[in-house]
């Protein structure tokens, strides 16, 4: 009987990301002894998260909006292209960023048996085409997946005449050299600019 | 606008133990990205833990009913004092023990003002005194405060004639003597048993 609705809870918390039987069992708890105005807003938070967040019909990023705010207010003519959605969010944390993004909802994997039309590339190169575009950056991330994907786009970019960049690979900010991989850097030295 | 669902989902992740801004994301968007179902399952869990559960009038323990189905099925002649309702699920882990438990909600501790009566004491013996009880294992903690509180408990119960032990303490099944600490070998050396 009374195990029922706690482990309903716990299994509720098990689906969560990373989240084995004690963390959720750990969760469960603090949220029955927290107080029922908390559980109604996390109850309240993940249902409304998950009615009125979808997808920006042009970028792919989450909106509550049939085209998300960031389509509709900045500048078009910069394309940022992203894999994933959360990505956006990342990216966002660059507050000089004017431009408008694309969601390519994965990238190119033959491992994974994902070709080009499996991704959002064919949206990309008419939104190209459409929105008088100057530049398309490339930020999927920097793997060999990621980056056989910019290659591939840009290689589908270059005679549309719309400039396409990548953006820089090197050593991380706060990082140390001494545990540095050889590819990042030799991409950090490729990379080089004078000071 | 497209941020305040999102960001409220991950605010309420966020009031849950040990979780930091990152995990809280990667949770939200777990919700977002998975199905409806879930969101709906889990919301609803939530709610109904919260509103169903509660603390068992004679032991203490979790709920939803007036007494629990421990206090109403097993031998109420043995009672294990635990310190929270969390660990009598971890005693039933011991699927041997056929006794009954009591919650004291806390232990003493002068460090943070918490003195005999600010805890379940009295109530335990109140269940002693009615109960015909025949042993009441102490089982909380194994520290300083757990330790004191069960001494204490442990003189004040012996002149009722009722039989008090604690639980064994030594070396943890699987752990390595190596790291164990000098408190906890000292006491597995202490509690040894003839072979």
């Amino acid at each position: 009987m009374k195990e029922d609705f706690i482990e309903k809870l716990i299994e509720s918390f098990r689906t969560l990301p990373g989240v084995g039987y004690k963390t959720a069992q750990r969760y469960a708890f603090s949220i029955i002894e927290g107080s029922r105005d908390r559980a109604e807003r996390f109850s309240k938070s993940l249902i409304e998260a998950k009615d009125k967040v979808g997808f920006c019909k042009v970028c792919g990023n989450f909106t509550d909006t049939q085209v998300c705010p960031i389509c509709q207010h900045r500048n078009r003519k910069i394309i940022c292209v992203v894999k994933d959605p959360k990505d956006i969010m990342a990216m966002e944390k660059v507050k000089t960023y004017d431009g408008v993004y694309h969601v390519l909802f994965g990238t190119i994997s033959p491992l994974e048996h994902r070709g080009p039309d499996d991704i959002k590339i064919k949206e990309l190169l008419a939104r190209v085409g459409e929105d008088n575009v100057e530049e398309v950056i490339m930020a999927t991330n920097p793997d060999v997946e990621g980056d056989a994907t910019a290659m591939y786009i840009a290689k589908l970019l270059r005679p549309l005449g719309v400039k396409v960049t990548r953006i820089a690979q090197g050593v991380a900010m706060g990082s140390d050299l001494e545990y540095a991989d050889e590819v990042t850097l030799s991409r950090a030295l490729e990379g080089r600019r004078e000071l």
